[in-house]
């Protein structure tokens, strides 16, 4: 099943497909927290079984919202990439390294992201994501932390290098935290119907190339996160786990950072193409 | 005015104290986002005024639950006390050290606390944590800044250091995000009531003082937090901010971590007092 929200922002329609029709899933609720607590995936299947929803028929045009509604955590996971470790200056890490987003920096897949005030160190970062499906805490082994799994999602965990690096005192949240920095979608593929541990995932910039690698590369898999994360917090419905970048990203020395006028391209196979243009800030 | 939230975890009710009398808070909302974004205490103030609002009588034993009913992002700095960045054997930072905790972590101010599975290195710290009024981003100045401020309230952000500093590949937040290990309370004081600027800030452990300095000795006020916040996201009503925490706490080496049965007390000015008794962690 995938789980889209299909609209202007802040007036997204929770839209399901399901054996390839597209429902109105509003009667069931919104893809916030609530919708995954209560079972959401599941009464969607039955209720589309039971004729019970509204096919819809939308415009190509409508926008793709994120897929998530709304999320009590962002939580991300860094240098979980050997190759991309290596090109921040870093050792492979022992143990999953996490950082948080605020969830207010959640956005469209396709939005404009207007670059942070002063940026001039803006970063992409084409990273696979975990939509929580129920709550846990303390899983007592990787079999167990996988059915807490409701499903993915592509995103972009966008930085500001300098705020990240240069002015954090080492805490790279500062710079992980603009408005805008998380696009997700453009759609939710629930876990009942994918495999994330050898896919394709790429980036480009203004159409050139630049990150190109596999989830197969991942130091650790989305269970072993979901693991080692549940040892050290609870992890709620819908909350969000970015599961790290490959290498290609401007840090490394090899590109530019971004810049008003350029056009970012993320992609995994399965899970969609994003492409935002950036913007710079205007009061 | 003084807000608490009252009665069993999951059903507090809102209560205002506005000149010495104790109202239901429950017509205008619980204490969460939409308080802080329609000018909850505003509105308070003024059906008090107009005598709308019901007086209550509390037993005087009814539970303090967390005065944020709930958050987008509990926002933390670290290291704003010259000698607690030296006992831990850091520099005083030049700009606010960031890390964020998950919001899951909020507990009421004398909630027993179980030590997260494992934990031999959970560490109090005292805090003085700001509560953000309305949305921001980008402030102009430092006074600008201040206009954002909703309230304050008392904050003890536990710590595991083992999770925080050896398994964490140096970002902070692993061991900031166990199940409640952010008892807020007893009451949140509305920004127009309180100066921040000069208040004794104390912790105990089993009676014997721990922490005991001024808010005085902050590297960065509060509205000056608060600004430097606001450069790099956007904040959010119901925010909240907790300021850092003095000299006094174990990772210095000089005093034991916590273990089963030890109970921790700390207070600020102003703001009241905790007492948390902790627990082990059974399954």
């Amino acid at each position: 099943m995938k789980l889209t929200r299909r609209g202007e922002a802040g007036f997204e329609i929770p839209v399901a497909e399901i054996d390839g029709i597209f429902y109105d899933a509003s009667p069931v609720g919104d893809f916030g927290p609530a919708f995954w607590a209560t079972g959401g995936p599941k009464m969607l299947e039955e209720l589309a079984a039971e004729g019970k929803l509204t096919p819809l028929q939308l415009a190509e045009e409508a926008r793709y919202g994120s897929p998530v509604a709304s999320s009590s955590a962002v939580i991300c996971i860094g240098q979980n990439y050997a190759a991309h470790a290596a090109e921040s200056g870093a050792e492979p890490p022992e143990h999953p390294i996490v950082f948080l987003k605020t969830p207010n920096t959640i956005a469209g897949p396709d939005d404009e992201v207007t670059l942070a005030r002063g940026s001039e160190k803006t970063d992409w970062e084409v990273e696979l994501a975990i939509v929580i499906g129920t709550t846990t805490a303390y899983c007592e082994s990787i079999e167990d932390a996988a059915q807490h799994i409701g499903g993915y999602v592509l995103a972009n965990d966008l930085s500001e290098r300098h705020f990240q690096l240069a002015v954090s005192g080492g805490q790279w949240s500062k710079g992980k935290c603009s408005p805008g920095y998380m696009p997700l979608g453009p759609w939710i593929v629930t876990a009942d119907d994918f495999d994330p541990s050898d896919l394709n995932l790429r980036s480009w910039v203004n159409g050139e190339t630049r990150q190109d690698s596999r989830t197969s590369d991942m130091i650790f898999s989305c269970a072993e996160i979901v693991h080692d994360l549940s040892q050290h917090m609870q992890l709620e419905p819908g909350d969000i786990i970015s599961t790290g970048t490959p290498e290609g990203v401007a840090v490394s020395g090899r590109f530019a950072y971004l810049k008003p006028g350029d056009v970012v391209e993320v992609e995994i196979e399965g899970l969609g193409r994003q492409r935002q243009t950036y913007s710079a800030w205007r009061k």
